[in-house]
């Protein structure tokens, strides 16, 4: 549900959401609004003092989206060789690690990415794409109503897709349904890093079964799950070619069109019970 | 209107879409079918040798994506520029220039980027994220009857959609809003390049006026599209806010919510006629 601001005002309702004058026409009549629209912004990520990735994203939670970055990129291997944070104004933050821990941070800018919607970006070469992600053990096995309560449930969880109507969100559920943690951007796979580094301070790697993401499943998205250690991801439009092929080689569950009651199961069908 | 195979065959339908065996929970019962879903491999391209961007990207028109690609990215500034695109096999294209173009590749390796849906990515500092586009000039002015015929326009060709549910679209149209191109691809981004590539073979930049895409209007297909010369930028889903800034800035007309008859306009207002 969009929800247009019509009385002018030009009031900032949350730090991803902002108003926008727009002629707005319905039924071949035109009217002068203030639209709802997500704020899309860049960061800058540097590291020892160089600037590696560029992220197009939504405001809010930065240094989770940070944490989870450097996480399912391989930047870093664990959350605890991550020492800091720090803003340094204008857009831009230096992901600090600790003293033992030594990168060469040319590497990661000639072979990472930066990105807004997609998850394979900025890599330099065809054999940078693929970033080494562990093999999910077998399980849970989870009912198929759970599946099919998910879209209900990130429903809830959606507050500036209720205002704007143009933001993607991602989440973790339990085994049992239960939301986790939900976030919302501007880029999916800004969304599922946000996830990913908000369940830090928890454990690692995750120890939640089920990712779900409000669009498609692409193969960034997959990889960033696994390397995550979510076994089970799970969206609500189409799966792609790759993402079930590499669901496939790690032993990952996928599915897609989770929507309407429904879903199919691409790969690792096995943590799906046949009944509920 | 997703049309899954339900003979359990294992065809290819096109170069863009796959069959996978998949189990299908509807309505409480679940049942093993031979789904189709979009293709999406990388592609590797290489400038003087180096590796220096890999797009996410569906199979098809791979000519006219890395010539979009490269003309909206500012690798080159005219088609003519470009002496050939050379396949080297196994997903890498040899993007070969006129001999008195000098480029230096390192500079694109670091500060391009490669991608599956966004196009601001792998950047790697914030300063390159704008690649320096023309400001628009005036006109032409549109009637609103024609936007708002543009999704269903768009649909004829959308052959992809049709069988998997899950690719977006792009299209180039007339002022009259007759359809002159239409391209598919699981990276939005990349649907527009494709559109770019095909038509940079009439003109340079476009002059077609009106770009439309199946999803979200966000910064990088702006970007792109003033880069092209398109002055009125429209989208079936949300605007982001860099979208509607960039636009301003440049002199463009940026629409969303372009669906069930009705659009919004942000920017450039003056290209949309009151009355039809």
């Amino acid at each position: 549900m969009r929800n247009d601001s019509e009385d002018g005002s030009s009031t900032q309702m949350n730090e991803a959401v902002t108003s926008r004058p727009a002629r707005r026409s319905r039924n071949g009549s035109q009217e002068l609004v203030d639209d709802l629209i997500v704020i899309e912004e860049p960061v800058e990520i540097r590291l020892a003092g160089t600037a590696i990735a560029v992220l197009m994203r939504t405001p809010g939670h930065d240094t989770d989206l940070i944490t989870g970055f450097a996480l399912t990129e391989g930047i870093v291997l664990s959350p605890q060789e991550i020492d800091r944070i720090e803003y340094l104004g204008e857009g831009r933050y230096e992901l600090v690690l600790r003293q033992d821990v030594t990168v060469d941070p040319e590497q990661f800018r000639r072979n990472l990415y930066a990105t807004s919607s997609c998850g394979v970006c900025g890599k330099a070469s065809i054999d940078a794409v693929r970033i080494a992600a562990r093999t999910a053990p077998p399980g849970p096995v989870i009912p198929p109503s759970v599946i099919s309560n998910l879209p209900g449930k990130l429903e809830t969880a959606q507050p500036s897709f209720d205002l704007t109507g143009g933001i993607h969100a991602a989440a973790a559920f339990t085994p049992e349904g239960n939301l986790v943690v939900a976030r919302e951007d501007i880029g999916r796979h800004n969304a599922v890093d946000k996830i990913v580094g908000a369940l830090t301070a928890d454990n690692w790697p995750i120890n939640h079964p089920i990712l779900f993401v409000s669009g498609r499943v692409s193969f960034e998205i997959v990889q960033k799950a696994a390397v995550a250690g979510f076994p089970i991801v799970a969206g609500v439009s189409a799966v792609s070619s790759l993402a079930a092929d590499l669901a496939e080689e790690l032993g990952l569950t996928v599915l897609g069109f989770v929507r309407d009651g429904g879903f199919n199961v691409y790969t690792g069908k096995d943590r799906i019970a046949l009944a509920s």
